[in-house]
């Protein structure tokens, strides 16, 4: 229990981590999942949903820190005593179900999932413990057309979204490349245990602390500017030299960067399999057009799961921007994935190739908020017919249900308070129309109409013609009681195009 | 761990009363939600969200079997000791919601959310532990308006999904007025410790029971055809006469039926106030024109939910159905929920009286799937570029890109099967066009295109002069590689109408 009260009261609270989305929130959110979903769509995906709690071992661990004691997860024994948790992500769980339906199921199979998905991490401003992936997998094809048509999608949803080309970019990388270059890094000198994984957290980590920081990292270890000091793998310099020369690959053409990979790799195997898995996907960009403007080869792109076998790929911004403090940064990435060959088969036995994407909802949703692409004011409110006098109940009720059946959203006042509240009301929950009937009306046959955005429409910059048009605009009127839904949809109409 | 296996393989396996939703049933299911948000949004509520995990104490045990030992939810410890769980419904975090932000809401409140919910209960064929609900609410009002709207919404949104008025029919009772009837059996003799909520439970189940149940139930005890004892509540017979009274009470005029009842709770000051509320609620349901082919007042209504404090409310089904299995059945209860004016009080020990109902989305769209009112065809899936030939691959990207801009779904195969299989998968992921081109096309400057659905369609009932039509579409052709996006739509086109 949290602190206690003198009264036996509860404490109303949320969780740390976790947060309550209001009405302009959903919208937007709503919104932005419509778009994503029709590009989904464009591409031959269709919805699958699958539980929000599944069997531990079924979900398996591979969260970038599921060395930690709790696994970076949501876990606890159900009434039989098995282990259940919250789903981290939704490929644990597609994975899952393609082992429990390989029978039947046509392959590929190309599916997308949005839900939340439950992390037990550090909550920060724009990082929560429930937040919505958006996802889309094709599994049952080892080609590498998958992985570019990935690219693809991604590309295009940034785009539906309204986000500039040249405004993001979508790097590639593939796991096997960075297996070739630990063989050769092996080969050079001793590895300490654990140093493979090591490796790529240091790598992963190269936005953040720059080169010099991961050379640190890679060999005793690296002091931060707080003064924390962090273990290093314990690499030898050759060996450090090593991955060095390999982040330092860089060229804007696609085939010059896998050229110069395959110089790096040496005779790795796996090395050489991964450069020729980035060739087919260069190929097969090529072959759709999507050039170096949209999609970059990029040795540094790790990704953090570690159920990836080949191909990694994620979406950043490019752009900086202000947040809402006023502090310049910029929202990295928002979209990522890659293939995960092995993740059916811990199931089945058999290889099930898959390959996939997430867009983070929420970090995504932050930045169009920021680029403005994304109405917020948005409301689905619209009418409020007030209660100005609770004999003319009946009356009220009549004319909400006329409002409504001429497909206006209308609520009748069901509050105790005076008109003046009323209409304060119908303000902060967003309503464009007040209506107001007392019994003077009621004689003349009469309704009042009210317009409660024309004053701060008019405190807008708008252009002067607009300007002008809504000068000209009454602000509160009387008509025919007859006239009322026809009066209405023009106060509405005022407001409709912007 | 499950059942251990010769191998280290996981087995894929689903929690019970768990499922997962393939594409058919979540496009049923958006569709449907999307007409109950229409409904919710025209009477004016907007939407909020709130997490799926909440403090345990948050929550409260309101669930009807809240008394077995772990009270139906799951709920685990987190990371600092504190007791959370899954939410089991959706009122409980509105309370605590509109409990932290009281000094910015304006009220009432009114929010409608949508989402699952989660109980440990005994699965069944249609009885999952994680099941939707889609709630509306008002939070702040004492005004039986706001009841009254409850059963409204509930009308037009059971009309809005294509049930018949006749089909449905809303039920709505009073918790107070239980409460009177209660007051009169105890002053006819002893009471047990715990009565109250027994007798209740005894009420709630008349449906299942029958009137000979309940008075079993209410005396020593029932035996049920399996010959499974329930203990009775021990009331003595003209304590058991007093319940059975008040559950023959049926008039058809909602006003009857509160005159009878005013009668049945005597000088029960609680019992009064109750008939008071549902003769509140009737006057405004006949202002806005609910009369009782829609809406009736109906003593035996109870609902499980502990937080109710007054009217209570729900729409049944009142046709019966085969099921899948031929078997004849009702679907019973789709709609409830009542006022609870105490849910917010318990955090702030101020009284903010609400109500509102909570949609069972499955259980309704099982129902709507029953009665034929939901397309479960229904496919984003158009078509699937085919690839003949490997080599021509960035040719087949292009088309894909082509149709895609034109708005068509569009597929392009990156399996490895030949083409006789990909005409296969086409069809088994709901296609209706696949196109085909070869180097013989290409040389041509031709494009195949194959309807797969024709054949399947003629199989069909459907009209003479639409067979007849159909008849004489190509189920295969080629065509000038330019014409290829007006022919494909024209083919798509042919199914467009159904």
């Amino acid at each position: 229990m949290a602190k206690a009260q003198k009264t036996d009261r509860t404490i109303p609270r949320r969780l740390k981590g976790f947060r309550d989305i209001t009405a302009a929130d959903v919208f937007a959110r709503d919104r932005m999942i419509a778009k994503i979903r029709e590009v989904y769509e464009r591409y031959g995906f269709v919805p699958l949903e699958t539980p929000a709690l599944e069997y531990v071992d079924v979900l398996g661990k591979y969260l970038p820190e599921a060395d930690r004691p709790d696994g970076g997860i949501y876990a606890f024994q159900d009434e039989d005593n098995e282990w259940i948790a919250l789903r981290y992500d939704l490929t644990a769980p597609l994975s899952r179900f393609v082992a429990m339906n390989l029978q039947d199921l046509p392959l590929p199979f190309r599916r997308y999932q949005v839900g939340p998905v439950y992390r037990v991490e550090k909550p920060g401003p724009d990082r929560f413990r429930e937040f919505y992936q958006f996802d889309f997998d094709s599994v049952g094809t080892a080609s590498m057309l998958a992985d570019a048509e990935c690219c693809m999608v991604m590309c295009d949803t940034l785009e539906a979204l309204g986000i500039n080309r040249g405004d993001y970019i979508v790097r590639v990388n593939d796991r096997k490349v960075l297996s070739g270059v630990l063989e050769n890094v092996a080969r050079r000198g001793e590895v300490p245990p654990q140093a493979s994984l090591n490796i790529l957290r240091s790598i992963d980590k190269l936005d953040r602390v720059g080169l010099d920081g991961v050379k640190g990292l890679l060999g005793l270890g690296r002091r931060d500017e707080s003064g924390d000091f962090t273990p290093g793998v314990g690499l030898a310099p050759p060996q450090i030299d090593i991955v060095l020369h390999y982040l330092g690959i860089k060229a804007e053409s696609r085939t010059v960067v896998c050229d110069d990979l395959e110089r790096v790799v040496g005779d790795s195997q796996v090395g050489l399999e991964g450069v020729e898995e980035l060739r087919r996907i260069d190929e097969a960009l090529g072959g759709a057009g999507f050039d170096e403007d949209r999609v970059v080869i990029d040795p540094t792109v790790v990704r953090g799961l570690t159920y990836y076998t080949g191909p990694v790929f994620e979406a950043v911004l490019t752009f900086d921007i202000m947040d809402d403090k006023g502090v310049r940064r910029q929202f990295g990435s928002v979209f990522g994935g890659g293939r995960y060959d092995d993740l059916v088969e811990r199931f089945t036995g058999q290889k099930i190739p898959a390959t996939g994407s997430s867009i983070g909802v929420d970090r995504l949703l932050a930045a169009l908020r920021v680029l403005g692409k994304i109405n917020i004011d948005a409301t689905t409110a619209a009418v409020l017919v007030t209660r100005l006098d609770r004999n003319l109940t009946a009356e009220y009720q009549k004319i909400a249900a006329e409002l409504r059946s001429a497909g206006m959203n209308t609520e009748l006042y069901v509050g105790k308070q005076g008109i003046g509240k009323q209409f304060k009301y119908a303000s902060a929950t967003g309503k464009t129309v007040a209506i107001v009937m007392g019994s003077d009306e009621i004689n003349k046959g009469e309704v009042s109409i009210k317009d409660l955005r024309l004053g701060e429409e008019l405190s807008k910059e708008v252009g002067p013609d607009r300007k002008k048009w809504l000068e000209e605009q009454p602000a509160q009127f009387s008509i025919s009681r007859s006239k009322l839904v026809e009066a209405v949809n023009k106060v509405l109409g005022r407001y409709a195009t912007r």
